[in-house]
């Protein structure tokens, strides 16, 4: 039931280099430390690849897809070639689309904008918010956390079939949950999606920047995911796949690059056509820097190669389950249990502790970035954590009065960039903070 | 009549450091030369500045409101920062709100987003199609191209008075037109608009580039521009100003950052609480880059002064036109007549050559960038050529027949990074491809 099954070649690869591997930061008790970046779930380091091609273009940027001068033609071509090695990264189809967005949460915002009329939608109530709110012309049926890989499958069926009327419909699953890195069977959903006349949508997000994603041989329909993520942080974000509703549609953005031609009609209003290629929602000029930023992180991850890479985080994701399940007061959550594949991506709670102390405490006593809170992800966070439907917590940072207890978790993330010191840090951290307990720590170095 | 007369210092500055100036590009003939980036209005090179604090931040970037790490903390403060500079910049009142998008584009297509049911939009034909487009969800009332900026205020307060019903109305309005370069009367606008019970938002995106822009002197209601033209291309804009609008509607993008709280109702479906700041529509990791490039050059821009960088362009401009008018083969386009004031944007037609033709012969001969075509505002450049409405020509780079004469024009523009030598050159080259005329171009060297 496994998503995905690369064959994984069991070489471990060395970490690839990053940006701010040689960050120091301050440390409460006066000194510093290398900064160990373990949010990569939320924004990922930028690959030090990405930054040095980003950085030698830079003085060849020029207008795209609007100027006569050499550095436009080159910005144009190098815009366009970008498209098509993401395209070729995310195994597109011939006749697929990609459009370059600003994130996964623009990307899906930019699907629901070119929905068919009366489509419904289905989605679990597990997904991050942004899989979760778009859909704001459909109707939505959320469907009941499952769990197991196959439960997720039963569930989604029965709804397909159960839907009436039986009209268009569309499915958006994660690949990998941004909660517990645990990974979804997306291919078997999005077979469950064409059986029933649905199409489905892969929210990639979690899943890009550690497995490869093959939009033909997990046979979705359509892949989205965040530059931030997949270590491109430029404010570039993609949507590939099916062109037919994107053609269709109205464009997402109305402005210049969408409109081929526009000319006043006689009866003084304007008459408008617009683009039938990728440019229809893209209007505005594009982030030319953001897209060959992305295009950069697919070229260094296919050349790395996703089996040593892969092979690597998950040593590392075996040495943080192991040593987590080794310490009582730490509950790592899950949905689909401890068997369950998962990315580099580990939630938990530690008994006595608030979330946001335990997490603040990692920052200010080890240097250890992390991320506390319901990760924008709340109903699946509540369920996870067992608490009733209007149990507080927000998105973002949390903000818990002193000495009440939030409903939140922490969570630790990382990726290709992470060098094994990192992980073992934050390890001896966790052992040695529930060792010592929350008291100290209010006293002298929590936020 | 002027939109903006600042007390200018008329020390001429030299040009600021930009990326590029540098970049040496093939010649047709075999040879090579320093390029001229002449296509400012389209996107203008990175600041040095902005450039050099891009790559100081880069290696602390991090996850922005998201994270308990001291770069995320770090990243979130200077996402902020960023925030409370651009806003400073644009003079922002007590009570306004700047929300980071991607362009101009997006921001005016947000504003269409929040109107209040109901409301009226005013434009004249001649904006940039990022301006005439959005509106999509209100009734739009196209305003024919005045002939002088006094003729723009009382073809404004007519149609505004006529409205009917007399409802809630936004007039838009460009501050510089993309096209002519030539200044728009804003405040005598806005102050019609308001007399009228309408609200203003300036499209800023050729302005704020050149001059100084300040939402309370002027007094709109909102502005709206670009980085990438304001030498910070990192994918991000901005639009400001009041926030009752944006507070009331429904968030731009549904997603995370944008949410507060979700929970699963009893019935099955969810309920969404929205933030009412900013966040509300920036759902999705803000792109902190972005922000931090535009705060970075709104501090250059300020710090360099722009007495002096006015008194610079208006030099330029007055010998491109002084120089262009001594050519009678080349037409410079104007809305507002000889002396109308103009940001360093102008646009002009040769005899007997197709604009397509002149800019790639200025690439291919001179390794001078400029734009040809329509530049995404066709109604206008239809008008300013005495042309059909239905008369051919695309948005972005035309795309005429060998031997068919395209209506479109030629466009030169310039701002703080470009050094007299690239307006001399440019100056010379026009006039020896006059003189040539197109025969010989078209079998040597025309794209």
């Amino acid at each position: 039931m496994s998503v995905l099954n690369p064959a994984v070649d069991q070489t471990i690869c060395a970490p690839l280099p990053v940006l701010g591997r040689d960050v120091v930061v301050p440390l409460a008790n006066g000194g510093e430390v290398a900064y160990a970046a373990l949010d990569y779930a939320a924004s990922a380091p930028a690959l030090q690849r990405v930054w040095d091609d980003v950085a030698g273009y830079a003085p060849y940027y020029g207008s795209v897809h609007r100027g006569a001068g050499y550095l436009s033609q080159l910005s144009t071509d190098l815009f366009e070639q970008s498209r098509a090695t993401v395209a070729e990264f995310l195994g597109c189809r011939p006749g697929d689309q990609l459009v370059f967005t600003r994130s996964t949460t623009d990307s899906l915002n930019l699907l629901a904008a070119v929905l068919p009329p009366g489509t419904r939608v289905f989605v679990f109530e597990t997904e991050h918010h942004a899989a979760l709110l778009p859909w704001r012309g459909a109707e939505v049926t959320y469907l009941d956390a499952p769990r197991t890989p196959g439960e997720a499958v039963g569930t989604l069926e029965r709804a397909l079939a159960d839907r009436t009327p039986y009209g268009p419909a569309l499915v958006c699953v994660t690949g990998a949950s941004n909660v517990t890195g645990e990974l979804w069977p997306v291919r078997e959903l999005a077979a469950a999606a064409h059986a029933h006349g649905a199409r489905i949508v892969l929210d990639a997000a979690q899943l890009a920047p550690h497995r490869p994603v093959d939009i033909g041989e997990l046979d979705v329909d359509y892949v989205a995911f965040s530059g931030h993520k997949l270590y491109a942080p430029f404010g570039a974000g993609v949507l590939a796949g099916r062109a037919d509703w994107l053609r269709a549609a109205e464009p997402y953005l109305a402005g210049g690059g969408a409109s081929k031609q526009v000319a006043r009609r006689a009866d003084g209003g304007l008459d408008v056509e617009w683009h039938t290629t990728a440019a229809r929602h893209e209007a505005g000029s594009p982030n030319v820097i953001g897209a060959y930023a992305i295009a950069s992180a697919c070229r260094a991850l296919t050349e790395a190669g996703f089996g040593p890479l892969v092979a690597r985080e998950q040593a590392l994701v075996c040495r943080v389950l192991s040593a987590l399940a080794r310490i009582p007061q730490v509950k790592v959550l899950s949905l689909f249990g401890e068997r369950a594949e998962r990315v580099g991506v580990v939630s938990f709670v530690v008994d006595g502790w608030d979330s946001s102390h335990f997490a603040a405490a990692l920052s200010a006593r080890y240097g250890i970035g992390v991320r506390d809170g319901l990760f924008c992800a709340h109903p699946l966070v509540r369920t996870l954590l067992g608490a009733e439907p209007d149990s507080a917590g927000e998105c973002g940072a949390s903000e818990s009065e002193p000495g009440e207890r939030s409903l939140s978790a922490v969570r630790v993330s990382f990726g290709v960039g992470t060098p094994d010191e990192h992980v073992e840090r934050f390890l001896g951290a966790v052992a040695a903070l529930v060792g010592d307990g929350p008291g100290p720590l209010l006293a002298e170095g929590g936020r």
